[in-house]
């Protein structure tokens, strides 16, 4: 994988010029993306001399887009044969920020049906009979195998987290609406987060700084955390990795001196988990409208399913589901309350096989409706070698604490795992 | 005006096709539009025999959408000349909304740039040397002018009311989210609310009620409504017919049998009131991003004012005034406690002369910010016979109560009026 923080460094000591940097993405996807597919389209005008971004902390840097965030330069396909060649007139808010900052959007990643559980043909880098994960399938296997060290995706149920949990390689799902989704095709209004995938959550802190232009320096020295474990138990069972990744991630953070605590979750948990879907899909078949009512031939099984479950939402059902958010918000208050940062799975185990499914978004759905900062840590493996990852999970609005915790894990499971 | 209640019953009773209705609202379109300029497509598809909707209770009704609003079928251009020509892919969210209820998109009207302060060369109906006010220009007057019973506009300071008000038409700006924002142009996506226009308020509920699938039947008989009347102290003066219009307002109530009572504001109000801005402008700064930095020479000077000024807001004052939005929510809860509805200024004053400026939204921004229904009462008339209306406010998710306390003011008000 590509670090953004140690090609920066190169860049700035001059070892490598912006458009060397962009062509070695270029090589590598050449290389590989023949196999993985996580790339729908690459744009045209880079990696050539007058490619390069302007001056700013991402220049030289590569970045993969989510095809369902919309590009001037490039098509927007949303993942669906309705959308073939699409081009849509303005950059999304999110990819005018990191060209501002910079960065150059190289290409244009594999995803869902509009983002929800009709897969891409995309395949896992660390191992080619399963699935990356989804719906921000491309970015995830884009990061992993190397081919650009950062990439956009979105997250309405699990769509960054997981797919980085089974790709073994760091991202951030932000506070909701800490990076813009103004040009991104909406499924739901009241979830859709948009967030990225980096190598290590170091690049990750640096990318977010570089975007949003605040602070995610990662403290040198730390106060001992105060760290909580949840096993989400309203959410289901776990399969054996991912709990043996949660019990590593919390005698790795205990051997570096932090207090661990197991949470109980409040009831409003429970009650907001369940009606994600209510409030998710409800607001689908109305963001979706367009398309569920002039193609509905084109519109893949998944989605079908989820858009015909939803006609049967009436107002008093999606209002409910609603308040249940708004009480688990005020419930997470009280849940962070004597703690730093919480950590829990980052999906149900390792990346299943085959590709008809993108995987179970069930341990993060909860975290996507409270609209907190989630991050995922790369590092544990399974037996046959699949990453996967550990979800580090902070208040709203302290995405810096997030990554501050997540970094400090990564950085202990590293130095044992290596 | 076209009510487009009594217009359903005429098309339910088979005085009138759904074509005949269509028709004549293109007819008047011609006769009027070329002074007016509400209009700035007119769909080639509607007014002929194949034209009508499908059955349900908007079919045969024409609809107005401004033009930030997404139409597959139509240019969508802004306001702006970035956008000449401009074809969605898609339609909106809404506009789907009310195709499914049946509903003839007639046209797109005038918005200002991308719904901000730079106006359009719409002209008031009832004055045609006076604005419309904005950003929903268009809408707002084809209404007034019996182009149209029904059209849509967006408000994020005050984009639906104050236009309202200027014409002399009911409108509501529902509770945040009420009816769905996915393909309408974002300029603050924490406060655009889509809503809008009818010729009564009767006839907005009935809109509201067809597109949305809830329930908003105005009660024949209401218990003695409490009223809370604020004069917004925090946003400085008012005009002599705002006042008068407020005070006939609140006498026409107490007659009807309501309690009225005074408010005081609480300083959570004047604070999120001074700080609107903050979040407006700097969200509009990502959303405008593409525009802003790749077509600065056609942004026109109020929004590149705003955007200029938004450029020095950083994470801190963004969060700050954030924050500040989230206390004036808590402190609705009590503001709005003992009453049923609230009454206020709609806007400064009548339609301003001219048609450089598009008015004033400080009665109305901070109740978008809270993101709680407001309804425009028209009736009201100044000495030179431009409209003035009421606005009529209640808790957020409380639309129902919102227009059926404005419902009653209304017919009170043209009772005495007549």
């Amino acid at each position: 994988m590509i670090s953004a923080v140690a090609l920066r460094a190169r860049l700035d000591r001059g070892e490598l010029t912006e458009e060397a940097a962009i062509r070695l993405n270029l090589e590598t996807i050449e290389d590989l993306d023949g196999e993985i597919r996580a790339f729908v389209a690459l744009n045209p005008g880079e990696g050539r001399p007058a490619g390069a971004g302007r001056p700013g902390p991402l220049s030289g840097i590569a970045i993969g887009v989510k095809d369902i965030i919309d590009t001037a330069d490039m098509p927007t396909e949303m993942g669906s044969p309705i959308y073939a060649g699409w081009r849509p007139r303005a950059d999304a808010a999110l990819v005018m920020l990191a060209r501002k900052a910079g960065g150059s959007i190289l290409g244009k990643t594999a995803t869902t049906h509009f983002a929800q559980g009709d897969p891409p043909a995309t395949r896992n880098p660390h191992d080619r009979a399963h699935t990356p994960g989804g719906s921000s399938s491309g970015s995830a296997a884009a990061v992993a195998a190397g081919m650009v060290p950062l990439a956009f995706g979105t997250q309405t149920g699990g769509s960054v987290i997981r797919p980085a949990s089974y790709c073994g390689v760091a991202a951030i799902k932000p506070s909701y609406r800490l990076l813009p989704t103004p040009g991104i095709k909406s499924y739901s209004i009241s979830l859709d987060t948009a967030g990225l995938f980096a190598a290590s959550v170091a690049d990750a802190a640096f990318a977010l700084a570089a975007l949003t232009g605040r602070d995610f320096t990662l403290p040198e020295e730390m106060q001992p955390l105060r760290i909580g474990v949840t096993r989400q138990g309203f959410a289901g069972n776990v399969d054996l990795e991912s709990e043996a990744a949660l019990e590593t991630a919390a005698e790795m953070l205990e051997r570096g001196g932090a207090k661990l605590q197991d949470l109980d979750d409040p009831p409003e948990f429970a009650e907001a988990w369940r009606l994600h879907p209510v409030i998710g899909d409800g607001e689908a078949l109305r963001s979706l409208a367009w398309e569920w009512e002039t193609h509905r031939k084109l519109i893949p099984p998944k989605l079908t399913e989820a858009l015909s479950a939803a006609e049967a939402i009436g107002p008093e059902e999606f209002d409910e589901a609603r308040r249940a958010g708004k009480r688990a918000r005020v419930a997470a208050h009280k849940f962070f309350r004597d703690i730093d940062a919480v950590i829990t799975f980052s999906a149900p185990g390792a990346a299943p096989k085959g590709l008809e499914s993108t995987g179970d978004a069930k341990f993060n759905r909860l975290w996507t409706l409270l609209g907190v900062p989630c991050v995922n840590v790369p590092g544990c493996r399974d037996s046959r070698g699949l990453p996967v990852g550990v979800q580090v999970i902070a208040p709203f609005g302290r995405d810096d604490r997030a990554l501050a915790a997540a970094s400090l894990l990564e950085r202990a499971m590293r130095h044992v795992l290596a």
